[in-house]
C-alpha cells in the first residue's frame, strides 16, 4: 500500500538509515561491504542445477527511452565503423582475413543497469557526506558505480511480489511496502538478510510484452515500491535491490517527493538499485521449484567516474 | 615458438578443425554450445574462498587505443548529461531529490571484450557459413555477441604462461604454441576439455605497468598465440579463450597472414575471443595456492547485433 | 497539382534530365558546375539594403526527428564536455583563465541541411555513373557534400508558392508542379536560370508553429514539389533547389515511387537538395518589396566523405 | 614583439576594454553589435570577380586534435548509419530509390570555428557579467554562439603577417602586436575599423603542410597574437578576430598566464575569436592583386547553447 509522509517524518527516516561513516568516512559502497568471500561462498552453494539465467534487456533502438526529460535519455545507438559490406568490396580472389567493427552511443542508464550512489543527491549531499563537488563534467569523483566492481555478486533472493499477489502484474500507482516484502518472502520461504541482492518482480515486463508496447515504461506511472519498503531493505542490511521497473519508486510518487526512496536507498543506507532487470524467465522457474534463492553475478562495466552502468546480470540456480 | 605455414598448410587446418554444421546449420555460437547447466554446475563446486576478481581493465581516456588504424578505434568518451555543478545551481533552499545522469561513445572492442563470430571473416565467410551480407550497417543479423549472453558462464583455467616460463612477461613476438600449453597445464595441474574458458596470461600487462605506459599495446608487437596453439585450443573444444593481449595472435603474426588464429577460432572452429582481460592479480592467488580453476562469469552485454561486446569478467575462487 | 507517372514514363524522364558526362566522368557536383565567378559576382550585386537572414532552424533536442525510420535518424545531442559548474569548483581566489567545451552527436540531414549527391541511389547507382561500391562505412569516396564546399554561393531566388497561392501554408499532399513554379516566378516578377539556387517555400514550418508542435513533419504527408517539377528545375539547370519540408518531394509520394523528384535530381541532374531551411522571415520581407532575388551564402560543412551537411543558410538582400 | 605584463597592468587592460553594458545588460554578442545592414552592403560592394574561397580545413579523422588535454577533445567522427553496402544488398532486381545516411561525433572546436563568448571565463565570469552559472550541462543559457547566427556577415580584411614578415610562416613564438598589425595593414594599403572581420595569417598552416604533419598544431608552441595586440583589435571595434593557428595566442603564453588575449577580447571586450581557419589560398590571392578586403559570410551553425561552433567561412573577393 501506499504511504504518505510529512517532511519531517521523511528526514527522520533518512537519518534513521544513513549509514554515514559505518564503514568509515572514505567508505563509497555502502551496504555492499557487506558481500565478502564467505558469503560469495555460501552463495554459489545455492547453484543446484547450473541453469543460467540473463536477465538483461536487449540494448537496441527499440528500448523503452523517449528522448524526453531532462537529460535527454535516448535508447542506445549502435553503428557499424566497418561491416560485411566493406569486406566484400575488399574481398579480392584470394580469401584473407578481414574484420568487423562496432561502437554505440549509450546512456549508462538506458536499459538494464545499476545507479551508483553518485547518481542521487539530497540538496547537494550524496552518500557519505560526498557533495555535488565532487561529480563534475569529468565523471563522479567519488561513489562511482565501479566501487561495485568486484562486489556485485553472491546471494540473489527474487521477491515475486506480482505472482505472490495473484496478478500477472501489479498495475501502475501499486505500491509495494515492508508488509507486503515480508509476507512474499515467508511466501516463498526465503529469509533476506546483510549483504543478499534483492530482486522484485512487479510484472511491469510482463505487462509491456502483453501489449506489445513500452509506451510510458520509461517515467509514466509504475508499480514499485513504497518509502515504507526501506525498513524491510535497510533493517536487513541488503547489499542492493534491483526491480524491473524503470524506476524503482512507486510512481506517481508518495508524499509529493521525487523518488523518495532513491534518497533513502542511495543517498544514505548506501544501497545500490538496479532496474529494468528482466526477471521474467527466472521468476517462471523459482516458481516452478519453489527456491527463491540463488547466486547471483552483476558487475557493471568498470568506467571511470561513472554514476551508473549498463549490465547483463546473471542468476545461476 | 612461432610457426610457419604454407597457404596449403593453413587452409587445410581452417578445414582441420571447422565447426560448421556441428551443431546445425542455424547455429551461432560455436563451442560456446558445450556449456550446460551440467557444466555450470561443476563449476560453481569449484568456488572456495569465495574470492572474487574483476578482470577488467578500467575504461576511461587512458586506455591503449590511439584512434590510429582503419576504424579509428578510440578510447571510450564518457560524457555528464547532468553533474553536481547543475545540481548544485539548482540546489535551493530545501533539499530534495536531483539525479545526475552520463553516457558514453564506446567503441565496443576498445577495452576489456569479447569477440564475437561475427567480428571476423575469411574472404566473405564468416562462421557456419554466413556470409558479409549478414553484417549490414544494422549489424550482424546472425552470429552477433549476443548469443553469449546466457552462454558466458562455466569453469574457467587459467594458463599463467608467463610465470610458468619464470619472467615477468613474456616479449615481444614470443609465441605460444600447443606444446607450451600442454606443458603449462601440466605444470599448473591442471586438464583443459570441452566447454572450459581458458584464460593464458602473457604478462603484457605487467610489462604496461612497469613501464607506465601503453606505448604500442594497441597494434604493435606482442607477445600471444601461434596458430599452432589451435591444436591445444580446438583439439579440447573449449568453449572461449581469453588473455591479456590486445590482440591474442603473436604479433609480428605468422605466415605472413593477418590475424592467422582469429581465423581458426571465430571463422572455423566457433571459439569466441577475449582480449584485454586483466589477469594480474588472478594469476598471483592462482600461484600462490596452485589452483588454477574456477568459476568464471563473462557475459557481454545484450547490444543486438554487436560484433563485439566490453565486458567485466569475474572470477570466484 | 500531383501527377502519376508509368514506370516507363518515369525512367524517360531520369534519362531525358540524366547530366552524366555532361562535366566529364569525374564530376561530382552536377549543376553547381554552374555557379562561377561571374555568377558570383552578379549575385553579390542583387544587395541593396545589406540585411542579412540566417535560414537555419535551430539546432536542439527539441527539432523535428523521432528517432524512427531505418536509419534512426534523431535531433542533435549536445554535451558540455566542461561547464560553468566545473570552472566555479575551480575557481580559487585569484581570478583565471578557463574555458568550456562542448560536443555534440548530429545525424547530418537531423536538422538544416544538404542532400550530398552520394545521398540517393537508383538501384545501385547514383549521380555520373558512381555505384555503391563508392560509399562504404568509410564515407563516400565520390559526390561528398565537400564537393559544395566553395559552390554555394550565388544568386537565391525564392518562389513562394503558399503566399502566392494566397495561403498561410500549402497542406499535406499538395503538389507543386512546373505550372505552379513558372506561374509564381512570373508573379514574383523573377526569371530563374542557370546557376541560381531556388528557394520554395510551402509555409509548412509556418504551421508547425501555428500548431505549435512538430508532430509527423519528419516524414509524414507533407506539402511539396511534384516530380512534374523537374521540368522547372532541369529545365532551367539550376545549381540546387531548397525547401521549407522535411523532403522536397510532395508525401504522399506519387506513382507508387518512393521520392521519386530526389531521383531526377540528386542522381540523374545532378541538382543538390536542401531541406528543413528555415524561409519564414525572408519570405515576408521579399513579399513586402516585391524583390525575389538576392545573395545567397550556404556553404556545407567540409566533412570528408559526408552524404549530408548541416548548414546555416545566410541570405543577404 | 612577445610583451610581458604585470598582473596589475593586466588586469587594467582587461577593465581598458570591457565593453560590458555598451548594448545594454542583456547583450550576448558584443563587438558584433557593430555589424549592421549598412555594413553588409558595403561589404558586398566589395566583390570584383565573383572567385569564392572556402577557409575551412578538412574536418575528418586526420585532423590537428590529439585527445589529449582536459576535455579529451578528438578529431570529428563520421560513422555510416546505412552506405552503399547496405544499398547493394537490399537492391533487388528492379531499380528503385534508396539512401545513405551518415552521422559524426564533433567537438564544436575540434576543426576551423568560432569561439563563442561563452567559451571563456576570468575567474567565474564571462562576458557582460554573466556568470559560471549560465554555462551548465545543458549549454549556455547566455552568449551562446547562437549569438552570431546572422551576424557574422560582412567586410572582411586579411593581414598577411607572415608574408608581410617576408617568411613562409612565422615561427612558433613569434608575437604579433600591434605595432606589427598597423604596420602590415598599412603595407596592405587597408583600413581596419569598427565591424570588421580580421583575419591574420601567421603561415602555420603552410609549415603544417611543408612537414606533412600537424604534429602540436593543437596545443604545442605556436606563433600567434601578442596581448599587445588588444590595442588594435579593441581599439579599432572589430566585430571577430580569427586567424590560422589552434589558439590565436602566441605559444608559449605571455606573462605567464593562459590565453591571456582570450580574456580580453572574449570576456571583455566581446570581440568572438575564430581559431583554425584555412588562409593560405586567399592570401595568396590578394597578395597578387593587393586588395585586402572582401566579403565574408561566416555564420556558425544554430546550435542551441553551444559554446563554440564549427564553420565553413566563405570569403568572396
Amino acid at each position: 500500500m501506499r504511504h504518505e509522509f510529512t517532511r519531517e517524518q521523511y528526514e527522520a527516516l533518512l537519518l534513521r538509515y544513513r549509514n554515514w561513516g559505518r564503514w568509515g568516512p572514505e567508505d563509497e559502497i555502502g551496504t555492499a561491504n557487506l558481500v565478502d568471500a564467505a558469503s560469495v561462498a555460501r552463495a554459489a552453494a545455492l547453484v543446484r542445477t547450473g541453469k543460467v539465467y540473463s536477465l538483461a534487456l536487449p540494448f537496441d533502438r527499440n528500448g523503452p527511452q523517449t528522448g524526453r526529460g531532462r537529460t535527454g535519455r535516448v535508447n542506445i545507438q549502435h553503428y557499424m565503423a566497418r561491416d560485411g559490406g566493406d569486406i566484400a568490396a575488399d574481398a579480392g580472389d584470394l580469401p584473407h582475413f578481414d574484420g568487423t567493427d562496432d561502437l554505440v552511443q549509450l546512456y549508462l542508464q538506458a536499459g538494464t543497469q545499476w545507479d551508483a550512489l553518485a547518481h542521487v543527491f539530497w540538496g547537494t549531499e550524496m552518500y557519505n557526506a560526498r557533495t555535488t563537488a565532487d561529480v563534475t563534467s569529468a565523471g563522479a569523483a567519488h561513489n562511482a558505480v565501479t566501487g561495485l566492481a568486484d562486489r556485485a555478486v553472491g546471494r540473489g533472493v527474487l521477491l515475486d511480489v506480482a505472482r505472490w499477489s495473484g496478478v500477472d502484474w501489479l498495475e501502475p500507482g501499486h505500491a509495494i511496502d515492508t508488509d507486503d516484502l515480508e509476507r512474499c518472502a515467508a511466501a516463498h520461504g526465503v529469509e533476506v538478510g546483510p549483504g543478499d541482492f534483492v530482486l522484485i518482480r512487479t510484472g511491469q515486463l510482463a505487462q509491456v510484452r502483453a501489449r506489445g508496447a513500452w509506451e510510458d515504461y520509461a517515467g509514466g506511472d509504475a508499480p514499485g515500491l513504497s518509502v515504507d519498503a526501506a525498513h524491510f531493505l535497510c533493517g536487513r542490511d541488503v547489499a542492493a535491490v534491483a526491480c524491473d521497473t524503470w524506476g524503482l519508486d512507486v510512481r506517481p510518487h508518495e508524499s509529493g517527493l521525487v523518488a523518495p526512496l532513491h534518497v533513502v536507498l542511495l543517498v544514505n543506507a548506501g544501497i545500490h538499485i538496479g532496474e529494468m532487470w528482466d526477471l521474467e524467465v527466472l521468476a517462471a522457474d523459482c516458481a516452478a521449484d519453489g527456491r527463491y534463492d540463488f547466486f547471483l553475478s552483476a558487475p557493471p562495466l568498470t568506467i571511470t567516474g561513472a554514476v551508473g552502468s549498463p549490465l547483463n546480470p546473471i542468476a545461476v540456480r
